[in-house]
């Protein structure tokens, strides 16, 4: 070992989980995992690293220069050949780092299904949760390494999943007792169609790209990129009063239909929201939470109808969930066709949330429930009979490993929230009596000592 | 999205793991977090990733080989100043990686340790379960990215600690109900006597590096590398004996105390092993499992005290856990004299076993309960109602999406290992009588419309 004593230091953008957060990570996830289970999703787990080849070009060029590069093992400049006075980040980056992070869950998924083709029963229902890495700059709520939380139906286009998918997510928010969320919902195909009716049939994808930003950087801005881009004055007054059509979804739908009706795609795109809506109804699902938003269209490429997103109503932070319909995802790895559609929870801003509104549960925390207090030798073998006995009855228990002072023996039992500490010295033991005192009232008293495991499991009892 | 529609391919030594694996990890995680919990310890998760300068010059020259490192984003070179020409490998790595991957979770968790000294009430116990990478050649059994489970105790001395590790790792075979496994215990103490008792008290480290190879090189090989090392023939014949000295630990202990009574070291050592069995005794503890060798050694450079090592009695697989005392795991990054123990359990190796033996319970995957037939419209309203009520009982249930033939249906439910398939197609309605079919006995019963949901969950009770 080196003897470099210099201080330590973290990863910027990456954190440390103490058992107070993992108590709440891991209430969080198995609130989402029982809903998923419910739902007939199954986990899936893949490799921190893929192939820089399956990961490469997926997230655009912006993603591939956030993909965190693994060095190639060993003598990593072995494979460069060219003059090394040309040698540039782009140029060299192929031959001395072969695989990466993954970045997101749903490429290493493609992955999967198109490895695994021939095993799997389609329909196939899978949920992942794994952290992802980005080499983004660290602010405030955004990290470099982040907990996703996909669930995704491959092998089907019904919208039946698409109405679950709202159905889990108001059944996830109802179980963290989370409000003041909108989940909404709009269709690939609609933008089209909004697209062709604005002039520009081949530009969909330049729309959704700007009309994405419109939350984040507002509507002038949002107008000078579509200008750019070719729209023209006309479009952008046409363009507005869709944006911001009044109602809620059914109003919308109904108001939208009248104006789209000689445009193919964005018909099909709405007729494809009005059946998931109407799925959900018949599932008596909550549709006050629903919320088709036109301009609603989510930056990734390979979504092809229903896309969602949800938000708080507050606007304290970014999407907390996000996902939708993609009709050849596995296409990019020669198996095309297969549809599916997913949904992503940002575990991370949902804690943030939980964290600040005070809705985790109290005691969530598997603390030690009894601390023995060591007097040494004077005790030992009545101590760790005991501190065996309690572990026997599943009742999670310590002895203090040192002969310290009691003073210091209480402290720690303080500090780490152990409700019960029992005190056997020399004098109880002689007298046949064991203390104990409940460290939240402070509150002592006597157990006789051969019915000692029986009290204490009792105690824990009521 | 890029158009080359190439196989993907998985990163070579890195596994997926899909839900019938995932259901056996998580029945294998779960026995040892309940032990861990019951004995006190708190869950801890770190970063995957660390500054390089904090991982490297941990695990000796070769670790260091086999830590993946993560090119830094952006321009890499940008901070290369040396003639193109000089390259080499060794010189740039620290220029363009500055963080790498997790090797192990000791040496995160002492970086946690120093970095939240001020936070923490010590004895601080800790559990951490997180996969770690490592550029390993891939073969039979290594992987490249493995889970590894560690449980330490830092800031005390205690052999308590030593006991309650033998105490764990007992509870969590038995847990598994995995036989033939053996703990075996040294303590570097004796071996730093052991090298004074071979004139060589200096070579303490020499030593340990050799004999850790007994097993795998055998003798000849660790003899010519200890007469490398300057150990003497005259010194290798005093060796032999001792590394075969027979009998129960208890008779080990007996014989080497007298034969080491006059050198310091090993009285320490031999009387920190013979406590440690005396509490695991005090504590009822199974001490047939565990078996005092005088010849483990443990590879890493940090341990001081006790040391353990695990093994299958048939030798089918290399050690299923490790770990031991250090008594300076923080004084590298700066803060000195924090003594503490752990052990590391070898999640995959254990995994193995408990498989190719058959001792995983069946049906440890949550599979989804129950598939209603979709015949489209006509049963439409009743299906997503009764999935919706099913789903409200808590069995976990399906509407097959699409409007698939019956036989499809069936097959994937049978596939899934689905134990029941809601039949009400048309004419059912019409009966007010659903038809429900047992997919492990294939028997048909039937059930009144507005009974369905409890002959349902009935039938879950049984």
């Amino acid at each position: 070992m080196s003897n470099n004593s210099s201080k330590p230091t973290k990863v910027k953008g990456m954190r440390d989980f103490g058992p107070k957060q993992m108590a709440r990570r891991s209430y969080l996830l198995s609130t989402i995992k029982a809903t998923f289970t419910k739902y007939g999703f199954l986990p899936l787990e893949t490799p921190a690293m893929e192939n820089l080849s399956v990961l490469t070009g997926k997230y655009g060029d912006e993603g591939d220069q956030l993909l965190f590069k693994v060095l190639n093992s060993g003598d990593f400049l072995a494979k460069l050949d060219q003059d090394p006075a040309n040698y540039t980040a782009h140029t060299i980056l192929p031959k001395i780092a072969e695989k990466g992070l993954r970045y997101d869950l749903t490429v290493p998924f493609a992955r999967y299904v198109v490895m695994n083709r021939n095993d799997l029963t389609f329909p196939f229902r899978r949920y992942q949760i794994q952290p992802v890495w980005r080499a983004d700059r660290p602010q405030k709520g955004r990290y470099r390494e982040f907990m996703q939380c996909d669930a995704d139906v491959i092998g089907t286009k019904s919208l039946l999943c698409e109405a679950e998918i709202i159905m889990m997510l108001n059944e996830i928010f109802n179980g963290l007792e989370l409000e003041g969320y909108e989940i909404t919902i709009n269709n690939r195909q609609f933008l089209t169609g909004l697209s062709e009716f604005l002039g520009q049939p081949n530009k969909e994808s330049a729309l959704c790209v700007a009309i994405d930003k419109l939350e984040k950087i507002g509507r002038d801005k949002v107008y000078e990129e579509l200008t750019i881009q070719g729209f023209e004055q006309s479009a952008l007054t046409k363009l507005t009063p869709i944006l911001s059509i009044p109602g809620d979804s059914k109003a919308k739908l109904a108001i939208l239909k009248k104006q789209f009706s000689g445009i193919a795609s964005a018909v099909t795109g709405l007729k494809e929201i009005q059946e998931t809506l109407d799925m959900v109804e018949a599932m008596s699902g909550d549709l006050t939470k629903v919320n088709f938003d036109p301009s609603l269209a989510r930056g990734l490429s390979y979504y092809t109808g229903t896309i969602f997103e949800v938000r708080m109503l507050d606007g304290s932070i970014g999407s907390i969930s996000g996902g939708g319909r993609y009709d050849d995802l596995t296409g990019v790895f020669g198996m095309p066709d297969i549809p599916g559609v997913g949904i992503s929870l940002g575990i991370d801003r949902i804690y943030d949330v939980l964290d600040k509104r005070n809705l985790f549960p109290p005691n969530l925390e598997q603390n030690t429930q009894v601390l023995i207090i060591n007097f040494g030798d004077e005790n030992r073998d009545f101590t760790l009979s005991l501190v065996k006995n309690l572990r026997q009855q599943n009742i999670s228990s310590e002895l203090y490993p040192d002969i310290a002072k009691m003073k210091k023996q209480m402290t720690y039992a303080d500090k780490n929230s152990i409700p019960l500490v029992v005190i056997a010295g020399k004098q109880e033991l002689e007298e046949q009596k064991v203390t104990l005192k409940d460290m939240f009232t402070g509150n002592q008293f006597a157990s006789p000592i051969n019915e000692i495991t029986d009290t204490i499991a009792d105690y824990f009892k009521r």
